[in-house]
């Protein structure tokens, strides 16, 4: 490990926990004499990052900042000018105009149910209740589902449980209930929202409207905000719509949205849904669900909603007459957003770029979503502004970004991965994301490439546990005895990427390797989606200081494993990518295949689909990985061996991209074709099994399968080959 | 230059001319003393090139050696074997199993005229009289077009001149005959004949038949073969009639066509023909023009022949009641192939890839197409082979290659390319083409890259000219007095890079530097397609012999321009690639986007179409590339520019590719849509425009020239950040 890990480290490591309550009053009287009268600019004032998490996390949470608006311009600014005072080489803004989405401002978003003489006889809330201490702040957007089509389509309602394809299966296969021309109610959670919308616009739904249910938001024995930090009633899940499959600005597919881009008609834009969305809160959700007639749910489509609710369609006896009516007015524009990005020079390869990212932009304070991460971003690179005022410089090129318009889909991470695309592909050798740092309060979570896991693992061995009573123990040791990967391997889990953040178009376009951390909830026993109050306006900079993290140790824990992967990526003389770990998991992967989808091995067997020319390219990767790091020991070459280390994930790029998914390009891992957020292992392979008994042409779906699994083959192949000596 | 260069000039630089027909015989009388009784390996008692090139050219052309025969792979295990005695550090032979196609040995393909009771009045000749001397060779497959579609259409004939776009447009908007249903006759000449086929199907004809007019394939004053090098009557033009656009094997795109790839099934194929075709000879042609019916043709589409021929459909009213009738049965099947590669391992940058590829398989002897360029490859490893044994190495890795399968599109080089890809793109500095050294007798060709045109000009200064009476001339001066470049430039004329060989994959599809030269005929005097005999029985080593290349100094100076590349990409310690000419002729080409398609720059106003953004973008690059230069000078990171150099060609692929072309990449270059040996710069752009004022949906048509400038630009200023400092 580098020096300038451990000093990092040891910049990182505060000591101590303090009354955070005395430390903020104490940090609001230093603003109070400022010059500046700007609370981030006391934080040269601290050395604690402790401090720094804390009084970072509130100034930029006081005002709610969506993407496109002048206060998210604002923090760009000021992130742009303090990175330039923390001593970066260079800092610039880098625009784009893409399309965005807001609600009309003099027509308000709503649902109604109106009775037969078409009058309105409930109406869903306008707005959440604001929180304590916000009420005068303008510019709260309100709950809404950005990119929604427009439009007042009434008729009868369907409960569809989750919106999943399984669900839509099931009342379709099952329950025999055609939604063609109804408006489906979905609850949130367990899949991205897009893809609820995508599935009900499928079956033909005019209109979707997705609900909160406590079920799903709300933690056992925990009070809604602000007294504990389940979701309020009134509170709803703000969230983009789109089917976006990796384009970034739904206009310029492929190309960076520049003022000289060509732009398609909206009509022609990617992702964009057909049907008008919208999002409602438990309190609002209750009046929709509760006189609801048709067929009884099966149990697991009961949320915990004190309703009977039933599935629909339409209403119970007494209401029949009446009908469901959306009222949605949401416009499409294209609009302005800033990235930010700073630059520290490498030393000795300059041409080689390590990329710490995370987005700046929030649906309204974003005390979560995004700021705890943004703070870790903000933080680390004022450490290592510290080192470079001492002399040091990283052997390789690290770039920073702030990102724009991440809740849009994306968009600024995206744009300006196809801005610069070619030299990411020659240049980058890992991407580092930093979306939120916090989503629970019981130990660490892993997202990654393969050939990172040997190096969170090590980092995380030197990293303190941020946990009370476990002083003295490891980062790893926390997590590993709350989250062990049994059946594979006695070690902490990590998993798969899927999407839902910036990592993407890096990651599944271009592949560089890439990973995410983040502190999480304990999944065995926290059933509840996300966190309560995601996406909500009561996700603020106090549910993080009350609940999440009141001593900032667990973000600045996460601080520590991002930045270790930023600055032991850049700075080693060897990358430590493991080629061996990523041979592993392409051999689990490989083997469970057909398990996903809930095939047997027999009736592969029966369509004559082998996976034998698969399971041969893993095993000459895996003999080609191990010579590999063999070699490695008697090493005479660094940049060879680490031009063949930082291109081992370009391996796996297909140009050609997935089937229909071009921009999707990673053949070992994409977004889950039904679920954004969730990785698919061998994504070509499982969309071609996916429910292919029921397909209406099984000899072409069986032919599919094969050819899937030919490209996985030659793409391990392939991969392998990056790894043999060059001549 | 470095030392190798040097050492491999003075290598191939042979003294003087000789007696050819005593060499020869003493070449044979030699042979038959050598053990092996192989005429190639007397090689070895040569030190002059010039017996070399006789010798190798005479070795490799006494067989046919059709892609897919036993003869072309006894060929291949020859020049492995050689080339392992050379001293290459490694060579091997690496199959392919692609989709071939071959006349059906027991029903031969020809065309009749039949009466109106269905009698064959006139049958077109099965095969060509067989030169002297070559009257017991066996396996000689007769004149066909690889790919037709199997069938025997009987119907009118019609004649279509060129059978270009512009003819078929003549043909339909001027002289308003329909061709649905009937047969087309067209000449060979001026367009791919695959374009030909293309556009007949499109047109809605049944079947083509194509055949070579002496005014296309005879010059003035020459006689046939083997008195003279003009095609005689009974001579026909062999060739595949695919439109793969860059595909490779028709069966599985992208992918390499190994024993375990998906293959579509003859259906899916790419490019395959649904409509029969066959080529014929013009004594043969005659028949089926001179009693055709019709209105006269213009004069621009009459040929040499002697017959007052019209263009139908139909005959003349003493024959009115005959039709012509196709009887193919050409079989498409899955055949091996095999290219062999042989590699000398670089010295200090092994991963870095330098290469120089031709092509093996010829339609019979290949005495021209491709054997005169097999020669090449061959005496260059035989010299850098040498070069080792005396202790000598490159800088970076070269990799030699015999392709398969050329003939029959290109398959065994981009077979290959789709195999190694993610190879190539991280580290192929540059490919350099060797098919066919001579198409003439006149001067030099060169066709490549800008980026090359530098050191193509650096090179040919320091190659003796090979014409009579020019001793002490340098094949840059003698270049330069034939073919001047008068508008753009004083300087020897440097084309773009078509297509229709085997650079197609490395340069088109994956953006690598590549280039091509060979002796060509006199352009502005002589008016016949490529050589006359070319694809026919009569392409023999006597051709080249007798009238191409009796001294075989056109060959030696052809093969020092093409050593001399590889030699030089290899070795120099800066790679000598231009981006300053890069930037010229972006200009270049940027300046006339409107004026191939003949549209004036108003009409482009009137369509508010700008091309301002394709202005500053290349302003940039050209600023960029100056920049870059200039830094050369004060050069301290070799690798680092060597690599922006590498890249630079890379720069201007779009991994999306071309519109219904993903395997055309190149955003500056591909092989026209019209006629696949044509280069385009800026296709994009050129295709949106073509023939716009007749567009059917003019707004869209529009909105898509809009589009691809967007693109162009962008592609530009990618391409233009390559080349800037790199943090």
């Amino acid at each position: 490990m580098c020096n300038f890990f451990f000093v990092t480290f040891r910049l990182f490591n505060g000591k101590g926990r303090r009354n955070l309550r005395v430390k903020r009053l104490y940090v609001l009287q230093l603003c109070a004499k400022d010059k500046y009268l700007d609370l981030s600019r006391t934080l040269t004032l601290f050395t604690s990052h402790l401090y720094s998490f804390c009084i970072l996390s509130l100034s930029f949470t006081r005002l709610p900042h969506l993407a496109g608006t002048e206060q998210n311009l604002k923090y760009a600014e000021q992130i742009m000018k303090e990175w330039q005072d923390f001593g970066l080489d260079s800092v610039e803004m880098v625009p784009y105009d893409v399309l965005l989405s807001y609600p009309n401002k003099s027509r308000p978003n709503y649902i109604s149910i109106v009775d037969a003489n078409g009058n309105e006889v409930f109406n869903t809330s306008l707005a959440e209740p604001v929180p304590e201490g916000y009420e005068d702040v303008s510019d709260i957007v309100p709950p809404y589902s950005a990119f929604s089509a427009r439009g007042q389509p009434k008729g009868d309602l369907v409960y569809v449980n989750y919106g999943r394809t399984e669900d839509f299966f099931q009342l379709q296969r099952q329950m025999e209930i055609d939604v063609t021309g109804k408006i489906v109610i979905v609850r949130y959670g367990k899949i991205f929202r897009g893809n609820k919308v995508k599935n009900a616009m499928l079956a033909g739904a005019k209109g979707i409207i997705m609900f909160s249910d406590p079920a799903d938001y709300c933690a056992d024995g925990v009070q809604p905000y602000p007294d504990g930090w389940n979701l309020p009633g009134g509170g709803a899940q703000r969230g983009n719509v789109l089917n976006l499959n990796g384009a970034g600005d739904p206009l310029t597919p492929g190309y960076p949205a520049k003022e000289y881009t060509y732009r398609y008609s909206f009509e022609d834009g990617v992702g964009l849904p057909s049907i008008p969305v919208h999002p409602i809160g438990y309190h609002d959700a209750i009046h929709l669900l509760k006189n609801m007639g048709g067929k009884t749910p099966p149990n697991n489509w009961k949320g915990a909603l004190n309703v009977s609710y039933r599935i629909g369609p339409g209403f119970i006896d007494d209401f029949k007459s009446h009908a469901v009516r959306m009222n949605i007015h949401t416009i499409n524009q294209v609009t302005r957003i800033y990235n930010v990005i700073g630059k520290i020079r490498g030393a000795l390869e300059p041409d080689r770029y390590v990329i710490l990212g995370g987005h700046r932009d929030a649906w309204v304070f974003g005390g979560i979503d995004p700021m705890s991460g943004a703070a870790v971003v903000h933080e680390t690179v004022r450490s290592a502004g510290r080192l470079i005022s001492k002399g040091w410089r990283p052997r390789r090129t690290i770039i920073f970004a702030s990102w724009d318009a991440e809740e849009f889909g994306l968009q600024g991470s995206t744009e300006w991965a196809e801005d610069n695309a070619k030299l990411l592909q020659d240049r980058a050798v890992a991407y580092i994301n930093a979306d939120s740092a916090i989503e629970g309060m019981y130990t660490l979570r892993v997202d990654c490439s393969p050939s990172l896991h040997t190096l969170v693992y090590n980092i995380t061995k030197q990293i303190a546990s941020p946990e009370e009573g476990e002083e003295g123990m490891s980062l790893y040791e926390s997590w590993h005895k709350r989250d062990n990967w049994t059946n594979d391997r006695d070690a902490p889990r990590i998993s798969k990427l899927g999407s839902g953040s910036d990592f993407e178009a890096y990651f599944i376009r271009l592949g560089i390797a890439a990973g995410r951390a983040r502190y999480t909830k304990n999944k065995k026993t926290e059933r509840y989606s996300s966190y309560p109050v995601y996406h909500s306006v009561y996700e603020t900079f106090e549910i993080v200081e009350k609940f999440y993290d009141p001593s900032f140790r667990r973000l600045q824990a996460v601080a520590q494993v991002r930045g270790g992967l930023i600055f032991s990526l850049a700075d080693s003389l060897l990358l430590p990518l493991d080629a061996n770990q990523y041979a592993d998991s392409l051999r689990k992967y490989a083997q469970s295949i057909s398990k996903p989808v809930g095939l047997s091995n027999n009736s592969l067997f029966i369509h004559c689909v082998s996976s034998d020319s698969l399971f041969s390219a893993v095993e000459n990767f895996t003999i080609a990985a191990r010579g590999f790091h063999e070699r490695l020991e008697t090493l005479n070459r660094v940049r060879l061996v680490n031009d063949q280390l930082m291109y081992l994930e370009r391996g796996f790029i297909d140009p050609l991209g997935l089937p229909g998914r071009p921009f999707y390009r990673h053949v070992i891992f994409a977004p889950s074709s039904h679920n954004k957020y969730a990785g698919e292992s061998f994504p070509g392979i499982y969309d071609a099994l996916f429910d292919i008994e029921n397909s209406v042409e099984p000899q072409r779906a069986w032919r599919e399968v094969k050819r899937q699994i030919s490209i996985a083959a030659f793409t391990v192949h392939s991969a392998a080959m990056t790894l043999t000596p060059p001549a």
